[in-house]
């Protein structure tokens, strides 16, 4: 009889779920469910709360809903007995941070805080926290180590820490009855376990944790707020590393899933992170784009180099034996589904829907043709704020150089750009500081989606990029996970190393993107106004910084 | 038996005309024509040939065909005998420059020549000539007094030098065809008289003469280009003060027309600085914004002062006696209509349709509540360049501060914002230069069809905005023009002064807009930031001309 694993992968607005046969890797099945929620934003959807723009919430309640439908699901599609399921995975996208319960109740589901914007998990996009974020930073500046050694010198308001702080400044009944705080993964994990566990990987990117000196101590923590002295206490439980295992299903968890108490499940993971083993690469020197809603940079490499401009670098970060260095992109599709949702009109669409095409796809095949400068514009990818490598949420878009003539397919040519434009100096910012970058990869949803935009990275990069020809790649990499898990447990089956698992599990299909050593020199001058832009505004002034201060002294005089 | 003067306003788009009684003031009638082809860009109309960018051209047969059939409109909606049109008057875009041989006729009308677009008009927005200006500007500079004096020191592709450069350097063949290069305002008074005539007011402008010492001589044009040496030769003609008498319709203009050989006609005007007499101004001190697809500031004054920034400053630009200041937006309406057309998702069309409301009427309703700096967005209007106070044509537009929760009203309104806020850095500079406004108007479709907009200008410049409300501003003008015109010539009716005339020929109704002063003092730090890109894109760096050159030479390599 052969053996399963799942793969669940959280994403921004569907829990993907995998099924692979451990010994031929075949995909058995595939399913997705949408979070009935989505994305929480401008307005409570239990109640009309208003909510400050910056803010993304999401409801736990949609997580459970989703890996319980997705797994029935699996076991329908692939004809599976539950018995035959050797070890469950799973990934999410963090940092969501969520305060809840010794039990693992969400504090969002008490009666007595459910109205207060605060107590529901904060998703990774959360922004929200910026303050906090800041004074952390300063403070961790002239105070720490870790900050230049560990984290690019710099705070994300994504994190652990800023998001916590934003409860217990503003809400500090909520903090206080919050047990712990816990990143959405490891909820998953204690849902699924009933045991406690948070993954070293993910602890040492947003959670100020290394393996030499821990969390930070109680006097940081008493220095950002009185009330926060005892954070790190709300952060307990046993520290896992990437595939370790966690434990086996408990009985009202697997019963809602459809599977047994005989599976095992695997400590989460990052999507991001994930993404290396999922796409069967596990060498140093990889870089790899995960290009969906954002962009995350994960990079694996043998060598510890500490440098700014990163968000940070943790020992077994994507997998063990590797240092995972993370940088990222806060925003990518969003920004597209943002273009195409406000800026584009209708006569775009009734030739998009005439084609049989999405209005992406459309716009794209207008934009692909044109060649590097030919917009006229240069835009800045920040309309979610910058996370690399100037790590500021207070930054916003820019596009520059429209004339009467701009047609809305070179706006949205100027915002693919801008987004590889941000790509490029992520990555230059990685070989200025010695971590060479052997092979680029790319993966997520526009990588398969769309070649022309996979090209247009290898134009601009000047390198070869690769592309795995297959889906699910975080799914795929919570089932390798999930695989190397089981193998840790009492059970017989699964494998060693990541590497073992990623051979047999991982297709090898991958298509090679070659740069057209033309557009490369045309890109280069484009790239350089990319360039000025980035450091005037993200480096010589304080604009957008003032533009958004000035929306929020409006919006308070209404 | 009443007699009646007829005004006819050459726009960008359509010609329009007005039919006042000349004792009474009384409108009688009003007609509009829409040009034919319209404004020709892109592609030649004739023949499917390529234009770039930033040409823009019109046809002159739509500029007769247009006065033909207003002429005959007016008459017989107004019931008017022809023998009662006592004289026409004209004012037209400026400067729309055409290549004519000596009877007239405009050399794109030529067959061995109409396939080449320099032998088409060139109309006022066409920036096709910025190269010709910079070289222009670069010569006048270390060699010419009078730019300094005259021009605000700077040279602007939209007037007649540059214009008839391109066509010397790129097509000699038609340069030296042409017998002529005629504003297209004294080409129809060529065509309604018979005479080739000239307006001291629009070539003090547009042509860098001036009284004391006429054209720049044969050595100044010779340097710009070998054969250009002649230029000034085809700049001959009798040169009139605005409101003088031009001469009577010839026969068969007068056929066209449905009027008599006793119609007088008056010089021509420009559609900016008639604005004045068209709104019954005629002090001192008085600053009219004309606010349509472009914005002119024309301000009259007793003082001259010379002082960079400005257009142009010529003696009797606007009224006899007067001098008359001009400035301008090279894109208002242009942009809010480009913004329409490009921007605005099928929704905002939808909703505005069931309200039974203009897109931009809608936005509008959507933009006004905001207060200042509340969209978070700062923009430059420089979508078709800049025209004060920088005088740059290679400038473009930018928006900055977007995010993922950017609006397209949002938008909408930034740019609205941006356009006021480069009226009022005008504005700022008639103030620094010594040149004191009393009051400002504004007129144009713009100012009666947007209460809002007005209240705004009222908002960001901190002063009262004087609205005349009535249409047809500059058709007005032109009747008064006429009216002022035919006392000079033999007939016995008319006025003596402008002013005379106005206090007859204009109504009276106009709508104050007061500063909010809350709102003031709100805008100030959001026009800093307008400032800030003003002096950044504008002065400090040469991005956006970069920006310009990559798409020319992208295009090239096509």
């Amino acid at each position: 009889m052969s053996k399963y694993v799942f793969g669940f992968d959280f994403g921004t607005l569907s829990v993907r779920g995998i099924a692979l046969n451990l010994e031929t890797g075949e995909e058995t099945a595939s399913a997705e469910w949408p979070y009935r929620s989505g994305v929480i934003q401008g307005e409570m959807k239990h109640r009309p709360i208003r909510l400050p723009d910056e803010w993304f919430l999401q409801d736990p309640d949609d997580w459970l809903e989703g890996i319980a439908k997705v797994s029935k699901e699996l076991l329908k599609k692939g004809n599976i007995a539950p018995e035959d399921v050797a070890a469950v995975g799973t990934d999410f996208t963090s940092c969501t941070l969520l305060p809840i319960k010794r039990d693992g109740t969400p504090l969002c589901k008490c009666p007595e805080f459910r109205d207060n914007p605060n107590s529901w998990p904060k998703l990774w996009k959360h922004h929200g926290a910026q303050k906090y974020a800041e004074k952390i930073e300063e403070y961790a500046k002239s105070h720490t180590v870790w900050l230049k050694k560990y984290f690019g010198n710099s705070v994300s308001s994504e994190w652990v820490f800023p998001k916590a702080l934003q409860v217990a400044v503003e809400s500090p009944e909520i903090y206080d009855a919050a047990d712990y705080f816990i990143e959405a993964v490891d909820w998953i994990v204690m849902y699924l376990t009933g045991e406690l566990t948070r993954t070293n990987g993910i602890l040492g990117v947003n959670a100020f944790w290394n393996e030499d000196t821990g969390y930070p101590d109680k006097e940081f923590c008493k220095a950002q707020a009185c009330n926060f002295e005892n954070f790190v206490d709300k952060l307990a439980g046993k520290i896992l590393r990437v595939g370790d295992y966690a434990g086996n299903l408990k009985a009202d968890s697997a019963k809602a899933l459809g599977l047994t108490v005989n599976t095992a499940v695997a400590a989460g993971h990052s999507d991001g992170a994930v993404a290396g083993c999922g796409a069967g690469v596990t060498e140093s020197g990889s870089m790899m784009l995960v290009m969906g809603t954002s962009t995350c940079h994960q990079m694996m490499y043998k060598d510890f180099h500490s440098f700014d401009g990163i968000c940070s670098v943790a020992a077994d970060g994507m997998i063990p034996g590797l240092y995972g260095y993370e940088s990222g992109q806060s925003a990518t599709g969003d920004i597209f589904d943002w273009f195409a949702r406000n800026c584009v009109p209708a006569g775009y669409f009734q030739e998009a829907k005439a084609r049989g095409e999405t209005i992406l796809q459309y716009l794209g095949e207008l934009a692909e043709p044109m060649l590097p400068g030919e917009t006229g514009l240069v835009a800045l990818d920040w309309l979610n704020g910058n996370r690399s490598i100037l790590s500021d949420y207070n930054l916003s878009g820019l596009i520059a150089g429209l004339t009467l003539n701009t047609k809305p397919e070179e706006i949205y040519r100027s915002l693919v750009e801008a987004n590889i434009f941000g790509s490029k100096r992520i990555l230059d910012n990685y070989e200025e500081n010695g971590v060479k970058i052997k092979k680029t990869y790319a993966v997520g949803g526009l990588a398969l989606k769309c070649p022309w935009i996979m090209q247009m990275c290898s134009d601009v990069f000047g390198t070869e990029v690769y592309v795995p020809q297959f889906g699910n790649v975080p799914a795929r990499g919570a089932a390798v996970c999930a695989a190397v898990a089981v193998n840790k447990s009492d059970s017989c089956t699964g494998f060693k190393t990541f590497s073992d698992a990623a051979k047999v599990l991982v297709p090898k299909e991958i298509r090679v993107y070659s740069p057209d050593k033309v557009k490369t020199e045309l890109y280069s001058p484009v790239y350089g106004k990319y360039k000025e832009l980035h450091d005037f505004f993200g480096k010589n002034n304080s604009f957008m910084r003032d533009l958004k201060e000035l929306r929020i002294k409006a919006l308070k005089q209404k």
